[in-house]
């Protein structure tokens, strides 16, 4: 394992330490794994939270801040944080308006989030809870159900922005399901990752072999193939992608290209280039768009492509200001 | 080779491509490498001018936009762009005040910018080239002289903000060779790059090996090392940084924690932590700092930092507006 760590046990707390020293609008307990923002609560704001296990930076600590989150809650790597470390964020958020809890569909978090939330509520704090499963490489009603992957950020983004407008807890709720519903992604790996426990690689890859539908956890995929251009495996995610997402007539698309943590900038730009060519035979308008390492799973190689159905009022909360440590926009 | 690439001839057009797609305010000549800002000449600004090989994404072109750069240039993969082409940007964004060309120390960019200049001074264009050359790990005098790394960044940023207010090019020069000097870059490698024309690593190191003093085209290091605790190699690299770095007393840094392509996140915000730890041992304090992949390698992994002493004047113009794909804050 070649990984530039003090020691596997102290990989989160050791992180987050740095981000602190690197982000003065960040208020971060490095032990207890909990990110806020340094300007304490918002009076009559709903609470946006989210969490789970770490390994996925920037999500999601780094997307803290005015306009989307207001708590993250870091777990160990890969594995989801405890219920009272998410009470412990989930009261420190409530400004009387609720919380809204967004959890990528994994069952940990499933279970922990689920657990918190009931203490929240004996507690006399609203909690809503949105559950992000975007990834179109899980069939539906398989197993535990689909991953939440790259529209998590879609959800935190757009639920964060409406939030900070004074909506009520239900509307944003409603607003958070509606992205997820409207947002698919699939995943494809070059090489898998080593989480810093394991100390090895969760699967092998021949040297012209793929991972094709993989999940953000070192989770194997659908079947191997062989890399052959960019252009053909954007068409494989892409093909998985639309096949599976209702269509919304005129409505034009965000697009997330995003790397898995090894993938260098130059391979993810020219992913989005044949994203565009694929979308526009297709006659689907790209009206946003990111490309970058937002949703990584530790050091794999490879990305995930998320594209989200995105309507007037959702465009709208994606342009309005954003100000975290990895998304930022506007005044 | 495992990367996500259409054909190694296409990589660089391909990537711009992409570019072009994600950011509307690009104005972006993926055939002839030339990135502009979409809204024209700023009438009466300085142009700020940077570029050579690709592969250090997204160094150059995702730092075109207000308050940075005018124009980026951008040569086949670790290759410089021929004169004609530094020219054509050269005149595109010459409004009258002249242009600074920020050259990273390497024999073909001084050579191809240099002819440049001679061509634009034919033109009746003013062209002042400021040579950024901050790697401590090669010797003073030694070759042809010190590599330039991440202090490109820093020269960029506050020669462009500077530009930005109106400022004259022989003051915007100074101010850009001033940031130079103060700055000091060092790498360490725990992977090679592989670039696309060669297909294999450019070296090859054992699994606890690492490259210390490496530089951003797979030249190798000064030395092999063990690959031991992050804390360790952060002593390793601040040690070559502040060695070498002139005092300034009560002058606090700038620091960029920088990935080389293939580092994740969370691996760079450890290093980060560990830098805050060892400058304030020594008392020195970082007013800011920047965490990411700005001046990548390919897909090398590993990282470097680089350490800017700043007065009072470069502070402010780190703070000042930036509006590009890859640095934005302000309004």
């Amino acid at each position: 394992m070649k990984k530039l760590i003090n020691a596997p046990e102290t990989v989160v707390a050791d992180a987050l330490r740095g981000m602190a020293a690197t982000h003065p609008k960040l208020a971060v307990d490095a032990e207890a794994g909990i990110v806020l923002r340094a300007g304490g609560k918002v009076p009559g704001k709903v609470g946006i939270l989210s969490g789970g296990g770490s390994g996925h930076e920037p999500l999601h600590a780094g997307f803290v801040g005015r306009g989307m989150l207001d708590a993250a809650v870091a777990g160990p790597v890969f594995t989801s944080p405890v219920p009272d470390r998410i009470g412990q964020a989930t009261a420190a958020v409530d400004a009387g308006a609720g919380v809204l809890h967004i959890v990528k569909n994994y069952t940990g978090d499933i279970l922990n989030f689920g657990m918190a939330a009931e203490d929240a509520d004996d507690d006399g704090i609203k909690v809503e809870t949105v559950v992000v499963d975007d990834d179109v490489a899980v069939a539906r009603g398989e197993g535990a159900g689909r991953r939440g992957t790259g529209a998590t950020l879609f959800v935190e983004k757009l639920a964060g922005a409406l939030a900070e407008t004074g909506a009520p807890l239900a509307e944003v709720a409603a607003l958070a399901r509606k992205v997820n519903e409207r947002s698919r992604s699939f995943g494809v790996a070059l090489s898998s990752c080593t989480t810093p426990a394991n100390g090895a690689p969760n699967f092998a890859l021949g040297p012209d072999e793929i991972e094709i539908g993989v999940g953000i956890h070192g989770e194997p995929g659908r079947y191997r193939g062989r890399l052959t251009t960019a252009a053909e495996t954007t068409g494989i995610m892409l093909d998985a992608v639309l096949a599976d997402l209702p269509e919304a007539a005129g409505d034009p698309v965000i697009v997330l290209v995003n790397g898995l943590g090894a993938t260098p900038p130059v391979e993810l730009y020219i992913v989005r280039g044949e994203v565009e060519r694929v979308l526009a035979a297709r006659g689907i308008q790209v009206a946003r768009s990111l490309v970058g390492n937002y949703v990584t799973s530790l050091d794999m190689a490879g990305c995930t492509i998320t594209v989200c159905r995105a309507d007037e009022q959702m465009t709208e909360l994606w342009d309005a200001p954003v100000h975290t440590p990895s998304l930022r926009w506007g005044a």
